[in-house]
């Protein structure tokens, strides 16, 4: 079997759901929305279901979904869009992050990565034969220390992934650090692929800020979408990517050996909740950034040091002070068998290091599921 | 970009779709079905999307659905499989076949193929840095040479890609032919990864053989197998591939960051669906049989001379007595655009040489597809 993958574990997120499972515990750990799921979405994508077609549709998207995923980037953003030459619907995120790096990355290229990072990033960049070069943000301030990102561009530099919001840091990403990392890309003559999945997941009046925008950015940036996030649907696995032509163009090369095509019925309500009304979106960060409070309110109730998290599903939280002797793993292990409360520890997005006391805890899901879980911890702690 | 990706063409399926859509060609191309769907199928899947769960599922594939494919390994070949160690569902098997390929390649690894062969093996296989050893079987009657065949197999032989029914010369193999190909797995310790997604569509009497039923097989065999060709409905994008544990493992980890998972409603519906009656499984074939006899008889009448296919969803046809001056790519452009009758050249599924004058017809078509398709065809020549 291929050393890469077979030296891997299983990923994170799929272990400790299963743990989760196994010991009853509220899962936090996971990032996945309860009780948001719009149902006038889900009665379409069951309509068009009965009413067909149910084959194969266009490899790069339904022209309806491609269409709308246009028109909803000049109506957030003023991205303009050629939707059959600029836009490419995946079978998820996941799928179009694997288009990207499959895509353009050469063996021997270098690709810089900000950690803490997604865990699908490496193996597949390492796959692609591709040379990843970290670069560490922290808690509690996740602050981008500027000169050792400059000092990891090179000429070899093929590409950066950006991931703003952030997982699982809910680090949002400023202008300024955006327009630093701006230049980079242009000194370097490098891309960007350009992970905004929780682009609509931004809290407390900022609005989110795709590095596509910015000057010189159109060219160089490959921005990815995720309908799981928009919708709360994360099992459909509806996602896109958003790029100049020449840079779409190879990515369609690995979509279509890759997955081919997404579900036709799928894409058809995505299309159309995509057109949903500005309250829609403003609802859905709205009763995220609640759910936010009330578990980071109710996580300070329990001990626990809370990072700020601007955007994204996830709060970061330090044990330290809730006296626990061991590392993340072992604290993450802990609370879901005892306390019945799953979380993810920060260290698997760090290649080492130190940060190694930090829990990530998921708010999106319902406020009873969020009471229970911090009543558990506040009762066992 | 990467170059193997860059040099590539848009998929000869897709490319042809395209200009029978824009020419109003009944589209005999595209190996998908037509008037097939069985609607059960689709209202389970329908009711399972409005009830829920719409979140990621167990990475796997649920755990009904890989229970069913166990019993459908059963019922149908007596393989006993462990559905949680033995059965991965993918988003189609076009992403199972690339879960194959980067979970075993290593590079500099040799992969023995049989052309005509899929489109998506090369790329896929030259990506994971993988070196090709192509052996051809040829129209009219896709004898297998064996001795050049046992000649492309070396010690650096990492496995071998199998296709049958095959696509697209119809051939199914036989056990003798079968049996020949597991000695070489066992003379040059390789895998086999079995492209069966037209298991349940062979003909005349006969019945699928999977190779991982012969001895020695079960531990060298990655059997793929496809809910689109089963139930006629290719736009779900269900495909899975069952294989002994350390077989499966480094699969699922490309898995997990290649797509991750696959929608929870179809699962269901397809899980529901393989438990069907037999006299759903025969009727299906018997239904496809009847549509290629009718296909053949028109071709014929047309003047084509068809090739036998004891499986699969397709006819190749030799258009020579047609009188026509050209090669295969020529023709198909040619009687799509002015015949308004989409098929696929044989060539393309060739590396050079020199079978350049056959067609490939899908007859998984309605009936008055089938027949409008021949009377247009009729009324050109
Ligand atoms: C594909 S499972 C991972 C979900 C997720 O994005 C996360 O939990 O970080
Ligand atoms: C994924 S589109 C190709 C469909 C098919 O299997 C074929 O036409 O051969």
């Amino acid at each position: 079997a291929n050393a890469i993958f077979s030296s891997l574990g299983t990923t994170i997120f799929e272990t400790m759901s299963r743990l989760a499972q196994a010991h009853g515990a509220v899962n936090l750990g996971q990032g996945f929305p309860e009780g948001l799921e719009p149902a006038d979405v889900v009665a379409r994508a069951a309509e068009a279901l009965v009413a067909g077609p149910n084959q194969y549709p266009s490899m790069m998207g339904t022209p309806d979904l491609r269409q709308a995923i246009a028109r909803h980037e000049r109506r957030f953003y003023g991205t303009e869009l050629d939707p059959m030459a600029e836009v490419m619907v995946t079978s998820g995120a996941t799928e179009a992050l694997a288009d990207c790096l499959f895509g353009l990355i050469e063996p021997g290229d270098e690709v810089v990565l900000i950690e803490p990072l997604y865990d699908s990033y490496l193996p597949i960049i390492r796959r692609a034969g591709g040379i990843p070069k970290l670069v560490r943000v922290e808690p509690p301030h996740w602050d981008l220390p500027r000169e050792t990102l400059a000092a990891a561009f090179s000429p070899r530099t093929k590409l950066m992934i950006l991931n703003t919001p952030m997982n699982p840091s809910g680090k949002v990403w400023s202008r300024d650090e955006m327009a630093f990392v701006a230049g980079l890309l242009e000194r370097f003559d490098a891309y960007c692929v350009c992970d905004e999945v929780y682009e609509h997941l931004v809290y407390d009046g900022r609005r989110h800020l795709p590095l596509m925008t910015l000057p010189g950015m159109r060219e160089r940036c490959l921005k990815i979408g995720s309908a799981g996030k928009i919708f709360s649907l994360t099992g459909w696995k509806v996602g896109w990517v958003v790029a100049a032509p020449d840079l779409l163009a190879p990515l369609a090369k690995v979509h279509q050996y890759l997955t081919f095509a997404t579900p036709p019925n799928l894409q058809s309500a995505v299309a159309w909740g995509l057109d949903k009304e500005d309250s829609y979106y403003d609802g859905l960060a709205a009763m995220l950034a609640e759910r936010r409070d009330r578990l980071a309110e109710g996580l300070r109730g329990v001990g626990f040091e809370v990072m700020a998290a601007g955007g994204s599903y996830f709060l970061t939280a330090d044990f330290r002070p809730l006296g626990f002797a061991g590392d993340d793993d072992d604290f993450c292990r802990h609370i879901t068998e005892k306390a019945g409360v799953a979380a993810i520890p920060i260290s698997t997005f760090y290649q080492g290091g130190d940060v190694d006391h930090f829990a990530r805890f998921c708010f999106a899901k319902t406020e009873s599921a969020i009471d229970e879980a911090v009543m558990r911890l506040r009762r066992y702690f």
